[in-house]
């Protein structure tokens, strides 16, 4: 098989794991699997360097940034390189200019155009294993770039899909993706798979495990993921294409966000644009907007209700006061959190959003907001509510079992 | 004026110390100067990362060294980048690759082959201080070299030469070159000016200064070096060509190196090519023979003495022990040290080297092997003289006044 392997800072956060993860490196080669590496920074060392450069300013210069934080990568490609072979596998560390990862000219958040595999390849035909410097590339112009925090799964993703990878094992200190947070529901259970869009709506579920740009990427790509611990020999979750067994299962995962806050426009004149004003302008300040919800029109005025990460609110608050436009009054409401339910089996079984929103009813929760996907329902609740109704939620839904 | 100044690791050993820096260079900056700044890693992140190596493997492959090391030079030149942005200066940082450094192909200890200027002198002509990791380049592959200990010294070098600076400012903690170790003989002066091949000579009193082979770059590509202190405001040191003025001086420093080791074969048969085998087996284990006396035959065999390093001394005894041809006996004598007499000015007044001897017989030091060239006489002397040779040679050319 040719597998990439994706290890994260915890899991090479020192010497001694450094040395383990090799261990586990070397037997997968050794069982006659052909093997692309790709490590993050040490963990702890990123954080390290974006202190020194805040030390000098607070806002430093994008590109120079790059060149700072791209590495603490190469530091660790280095060093997992060295002491593979130590062990006698014979390997190459390298950059991300040197595994041909070419991107866009974005600094700090750059996008992968393109990967060009002829000395990945090229290597791993000599029966080399390669280890990547994860997070980094560079553009057409020959500048350092990386691809944002959590950028070297981004960085094994898009190899895995370049090179059509068997399999990317992406490596962290937990064991897979559970059906929801175990320190919230403690009979909560690690999947054994999940499709790409599931893992999307549960993204606050995997974000310690891995980012949604690169389940995004995977998805695209059709990369099948899996998601283990560097830390045990546990069989971890498989990301991948929804399959009919999937679709047996009704609900996959309970996901709560409390980084949620919601606005409330009342009144706004109902004409055609205004809704694209708000939002455009919003957008424009890379306010994420999450649920929307606009009423019917009674009077000729509406109102617009929608959400936002909390840690915006300060930035929407600035936006909103500069409306051109008329409307009444506008409500902050920083107290609310998000419960979601996902499962594909939605598709296919009717009566899933009825029995989350009568369940939550009989415990006296009140929805403030609902939204729908063809996989998905999430809900506004009161923040306080949180926690009880994700342990509602996965007993319903018959998650404890 | 165009001035490339280089900051070693003291000099950037923190982040106030890259504050201090960045507070020098906006300086020269704004009095009207070009500048290309390189630097060090800071001072023991190279030792550090080393040290990470060797916990893996006692001879890690050189290509992943250099991988692993390059990235020092690469974090201080990204920060300092900042702290000049910050104070208002438009700075951009380079890796050795940006900054066109091409090198051999031999990793850790690589030349520097050429130097494509283009992009330093595209952002020069735009305004911005260009800052450079020093001490790497890349090689014709695309691997990143690393130009061994001292490296950023050369990096600078090369740069002043390639652009025909007016002057390569070499910063450490030491503001100049002395007369002779001040430990040894507080008397000792900051020399103003010094010919290239003085320093060279004087090797051992400029090493926390800058390295031989960026001294013997200078000189050969007629770079004027200043070596000062990034701690101080004092005038520093000028390594330039010989002057009139040097020429006045008859001695400019001694200095002492105690790093010495004396082999003698005694009783070598005397046929033509005996030496060229000898000094051959041993410059192919890489022993770096100094001085060489080889007495007038008399009987059919002669005897021939030579100093090494100390630290080479063990490979010495190993390479002679497996000699081919006649010898009657081998001493090793690893007391010794040798006392260098250095000043342009020998050059036309004679007598200089007369004066040397006189005074050590005069102080009951015995010579043991003399060798002299043009501007230096070096003298073997037992190692418990060493200090007293120094002073008394220091006293007796009116180095002291």
């Amino acid at each position: 098989m040719l597998i990439v392997q994706k290890y994260g800072g915890t899991s090479v956060g020192g010497l001694d794991r450094i040395e383990s993860v090799a261990g586990r490196v070397a037997k997968a080669k050794r069982d006659g699997n052909s093997l692309v590496v790709v490590v993050s920074a040490m963990s702890g060392e990123t954080n390290k360097l974006v202190g020194y450069a805040q030390h000098f300013s607070k806002t430093p210069a994008k590109r120079e940034m790059d060149m700072l934080l791209s590495s603490g990568e190469r530091v660790t490609a280095a060093l997992l390189s060295i002491a593979l072979q130590e062990m006698g596998i014979d390997a190459v560390g390298m950059t991300g200019r040197q595994a041909g990862i070419l991107t866009d000219i974005n600094h700090t958040y750059a996008r992968i155009e393109s990967i060009d595999t002829t000395t990945i390849k090229r290597e791993l035909d000599s029966g080399k294993v390669v280890v990547v410097a994860g997070f980094q590339g560079i553009n057409t112009t020959g500048q350092v770039t990386t691809l944002g925090r959590g950028g070297s799964d981004l960085s094994a993703v898009a190899i895995a899909g370049a090179l059509d990878a068997d399999v990317c094992e992406i490596y962290s200190d937990v064991d897979g993706i559970y059906t929801t947070d175990p320190r919230i529901e403690p009979k909560a259970k690690k999947m054994d798979f999940i499709s790409y869009d599931e893992m999307l709506e549960l993204a606050s579920l995997g974000a310690k495990v891995l980012q949604n740009r690169s389940v995004e990427l995977a998805k695209k790509l059709s990369v099948k993921i899996v998601a283990k611990s560097s830390f045990s020999d546990a069989e971890g979750t498989v990301i991948s294409k929804e399959s009919e067994e999937m679709e047996e299962v009704l609900v996959s995962g309970i996901a709560l966000d409390k980084n949620q806050a919601r606005v409330t426009l009342r009144e706004v004149m109902d004409r055609p644009g205004i809704a694209a004003e708000i939002f455009t302008s919003l957008a424009d300040e890379q306010i994420n907007v999450d649920m929307i919800i606009q009423n019917a029109s009674t009077d000729g005025t509406t109102n617009l209700g929608f959400t936002i990460p909390s840690s915006e609110l300060e930035r929407a608050r600035e936006v909103i006061a500069n409306f051109s436009h008329d409307y009444g009054a506008v409500d902050y409401d920083e107290g609310v959190c998000k419960v979601s339910v996902v499962g594909v089996g939605m598709k296919s079984h009717s009566g899933v959003a009825a029995k989350a929103f009568s369940i939550l009813a009989k415990n006296n929760i009140n929805i403030e907001m609902i939204s729908t996907s063809e996989i998905k329902v999430s809900m506004i609740i009161d923040e306080k509510y949180g926690e009880l109704a994700v342990r509602t939620l996965h007993s319903v839904y018959d998650l404890d079992s």
